[in-house]
């Protein structure tokens, strides 16, 4: 059996234009199982398959009140997914300074 | 067929393990597919399956010099990916905020 990383299921999970609207509906705030279904036109059992697969990333959190399932944001997996990029985004940045600086050395050495 | 779009594709490119490691190297500089397979236990084939992926979603630009194809990075679509969380983390940052400062406000009107 493979074992999947949070890393790996966070960003398989986000890789659904579904998903992803549910994570923005769910930014606004909580909803009932029902409430998330609304916009979309999708079956119960179609929703639930998404809700789980993002439960499973720890990027939704589902809390049982009564008869009704309660989703939200949970917002800390979605930080490690953004610090990932952000630190890979940082250090090809960087690179691209260095080239431009380069660059511009090479540009002020053939002026000479 | 179902159409995919950049952002489905950036995010299936990233959930894998050593795709992100791939990036993780061309974060430091471009490299062929001989560098690049190098520090993995992956065949060449297994390789070139992984730079595809990575280049369908805008992530790798490959080109070809010579006999050698050259890897780099094509940081901007890793942009997108990180602007879709960076969009979703703040909303929900600002409900906390909100939600903080409501359950502030309880406590005082309790303590009077």
């Amino acid at each position: 059996m493979v074992r999947y990383s949070v890393l790996d299921r966070s960003f398989a999970a986000l890789s659904d234009p579904t998903r992803r609207q549910l994570l923005e509906r769910l930014a606004n705030g909580p909803a009932t199982m029902s409430e998330l279904a609304q916009p979309f036109e999708i079956t119960l059992p179609g929703l639930m398959k998404h809700v789980r697969i993002l439960e499973e990333a720890h990027l939704v959190i589902t809390e049982k009140h009564g008869r009704t399932r309660q989703c939200r944001l949970g917002a800390e997996h979605l930080d490690d997914a953004a610090h990932w990029i952000q630190t890979y985004q940082r250090r090809w940045e960087r690179r691209l300074d260095r080239l431009g600086d380069f660059l511009t050395k090479q540009q002020k050495g053939a002026r000479r």
